[in-house]
């Protein structure tokens, strides 16, 4: 790829990581390493392992040369490597490497990952907190309040969080689907699915009538506080084909009035549809979530609406291997609209600078 | 793109335009012009611009040069130009220079918008009309006429339209989605459902058993005198997913011994599926919507069942560009198939002359 | 492409075809080959040809050459070549010019097809058989037995076939849609079906209660035998959009615990749901479909989850493209990965090989 200085240095300024998730904190024998980089949560079936994956090759080429290894080391090699250096080294190097100024992070608050604070140090970025509502919800579930003072303590506590995060998020998609009524619940209804709930509180979130609840609670809080809320849909979920964000129109139309801003995160393979939704609705923004579109994505995206987002979980090299694939993804974008003429020099730049750190800026208010 | 002789001049013969509604007839302000070219139907966000999108890049690359300017100038030098010149010869020099030898219209009846036949004269082409069935509807039901004499007057206009277009079109994906019913609806339900109308004739059409019983009296007129009736399908509309094309399998596997040909339109982001029913129904074709994605409709798509069109609305932009990027988009396609050794220059050819016009004339009888 | 010769030679080496059907045995005349070719089941419009197509530009362009002839010979001399040959030499050639060592074969019982036996010897390979749980469903209900004599001959008589074959295949998704109950149906259920059934037994089965049942028994078997089912999905059949593997993740989840491999064929253009389906759980798998989008599953499915089969059905044509296709797509893929440094050689070399017949043989234990 031959880019000219401008852009080279467009690509390689400090990213907003605006979508990644805790690091584990500790060293890892193999069989976790494999499960954390695979989608899966099982190991790979006998006689296959997790490394001959998109995910594993990219590990072993570009990882490896953080760690101070050659390029394309065996799994084995890898991950001794990892044991010798320790996580906390290991952890500073990749989240370093990434090249992040800040990293919006939902989550940090299990026992075994980073905090978002220490994300932050290790990282050397500034790192801000991005609050998940159901797991506001499964903490107030616990305590076995009554239906009335459960649904009290909801709401404030989604205000309270409000004023230390940047942001919500939703895993709606996974818990019942994206095709969720898009109004507020009934009290009737809602007083109901308040006694169910809290008949069987250690469950995951499902119920359509209070995930919907939840969600017009944040709106109100948003609203107020002009906060985004982040929406991961795409695959993941028993119901992968219900993660479609166009069947959350009338959700979003339901809040064009209010300009809350809707970040619809790891849309892949719907990130067609989310696109159209983007150019569609002026409060509508697509994270990246596989460099593998990112071309289709800029075919249909308003360059004003589209965000990096590593999509890092559980290990710094998807952090890491996130920021490198968005720079070299969109530095071959870059070259191919230059070589045809599409593009100017100083649009090529303008376009990196907004997906690069400038829409987040932006629309999260950093 | 090095292109053989006989294939550079095959792109550059004159297309048939099967897909276009009307262009602006009047000097446009900024924001009108930025709302025209996006997807949107409101302004971009504070701090950001409709420029900033793929369709606004292209019209500083590739329109701007139409108009007298250097590529690339910015968006505000650009619009002064458009007012320097006038409304009028913009259009004409951008329709000129699509290179169109025929545009099929849907529309051209609105105040503010060039008719068909102005359209014709500007761009130095036929210009025939499509009409859209919706369209007529909404003006028998302003009317206030009882039920069963609005029922009639509907089959009867239908049938008067028809002797002078090529063909209907049906927004029935945005009104009510592709799943509807596929038979012809009851008398009555068919007599329920116009009560209900003629009750509230002000909105647009959205009762499924009247969208479903207008189609069926275009099929009727539409077999009897061999127009194909267009499907504008895809992303539109408040529920994107039932754009899908698929869903319209039973209404087409219905049409099928009617040889009423379909043509599903801005297929985009399920071309897929469109190519499919394509290659799969001797009656179904599918029109170029997004020219990033001609790849892969002739992966799948038989030749003679694709069609050209711009998808031009609002502003002649729209319509050079839609020509424009067919014949870059296949030239491209072309070029790769001719390294590969997978096309002849003589196969090449025949396929830029069947998407460019030969389709059209034959299904449209021109 | 300029590949190593180390990935040359993996390319080239014998490939087991998992996924095809009988091929016909008679000289065929054009309209029998045409309609063979397309996807479609009718002729071709009038005025145009299903030579027009991708399938047909790649029969003149490829198959020409291993029957003697010109690339891009005209339609007319490739069939004259054709019938000059005979059926019985041409289907030698060209299932011999695959460069197959096993195919497992759906099929092969219909009179006027190649059977097993005779395609593995043309092939000059093995040969395996696959056997449809709807065809054995459709022999016993056209038996005329009482209900509960016709329940016990299904169970009977899948076990029976279980023990020659290397797997099973169910095309429920063009019978009922994937979108079926997931739970084996009750007693009662299954009863009432069954009358129905044997009311009309000359129809293809449709009723979701005893497809569902035929797959739990096929799903007992499979298990003790450690059998994969094969689910054709995709755009086939009347409801296209029903054909979605990820409608089935419900069944798909039922499976986990049972550890039956799940082959998921033909996905187009639900790939990427396929994929992401063979990424998160451990007994899902996919089978290339088209080659197109090889590069699009090779970004998300891991290597050992992917599968060659060529989808030959009809003509032996077929066959050979699939494979050709195959080797083609793939070099290509190797190529790009290759130039960006992504893949080691020795990388692209397993890739090639675990694709290419490594997971059949682990999968289907040949």
């Amino acid at each position: 790829m031959n880019l000219p200085d401008q852009v080279a240095e467009a690509l390689l300024a400090p990213l907003v990581d605006q979508h990644c998730r805790g690091v584990r904190r500790d060293d890892l024998v193999r069989s976790a390493f494999e499960t954390l980089i695979a989608a899966s949560e099982t190991p790979a079936p006998p006689g296959t392992t997790h490394f001959d994956s998109p995910i594993g090759m990219a590990v072993r080429r570009w990882c490896a040369p953080v760690l101070g290894l050659e390029p394309h080391v065996p799994p084995a090699v890898y991950l001794a490597r990892r044991l010798e250096l320790g996580a906390a080294e290991v952890n500073r190097l990749l989240l370093r490497a990434a090249g992040v100024v800040a990293f919006l992070m939902d989550g940090g608050d299990e026992q075994d990952v980073l905090s978002v604070a220490e994300t932050g140090r290790l990282g050397g970025a500034a790192a801000d907190e991005i609050v998940r509502l159901e797991r506001i919800e499964e903490e107030i579930a616990a305590d076995g309040l009554p239906s009335l003072d459960y649904l009290d303590r909801l709401a404030h506590e989604v205000g309270v969080r409000a004023s230390r995060c940047v942001g919500f998020s939703s895993v709606v998609a996974y818990r019942c689907g994206l095709d969720f009524e898009p109004g507020r619940p009934s009290r009737g209804l809602l007083l109901a699915a308040a006694g169910r709930r809290l008949a069987d509180p250690k469950q995951p979130l499902t119920d359509p009538v209070l995930l919907r609840h939840l969600l017009w609670i944040a709106v109100d809080v948003a609203r107020e506080r002009a906060l985004p809320i982040q929406f991961p849909c795409g695959n993941g979920g028993d119901r992968p084909h219900r993660g479609d964000p166009a069947l959350m129109s009338g959700f979003i139309q339901a809040l064009l009035p209010l300009s809350v801003p809707v970040i619809l995160l790891d849309c892949y393979p719907f990130h067609r549809q989310a696109a159209h939704l983007a150019a569609a609705f002026p409060h509508v923004y697509v994270g990246e979530a596989t460099t593998a579109v990112l071309g289709e994505l800029l075919e249909l995206v308003p360059f004003h609406k589209l965000l990096f987002g590593s999509g890092g979980a559980g290990v710094a090299e998807t952090c890491y291997l996130g920021a490198h694939n968005h720079r070299r993804g969109l530095g071959r974008v870059i070259a191919d609209r230059l070589e045809s003429g599409d593009w100017s020099v100083a649009d090529a730049v303008r376009v990196a600078h907004m997906l690069g750190s400038a829409n987040a800026r932006r629309i999260y208010r950093l």
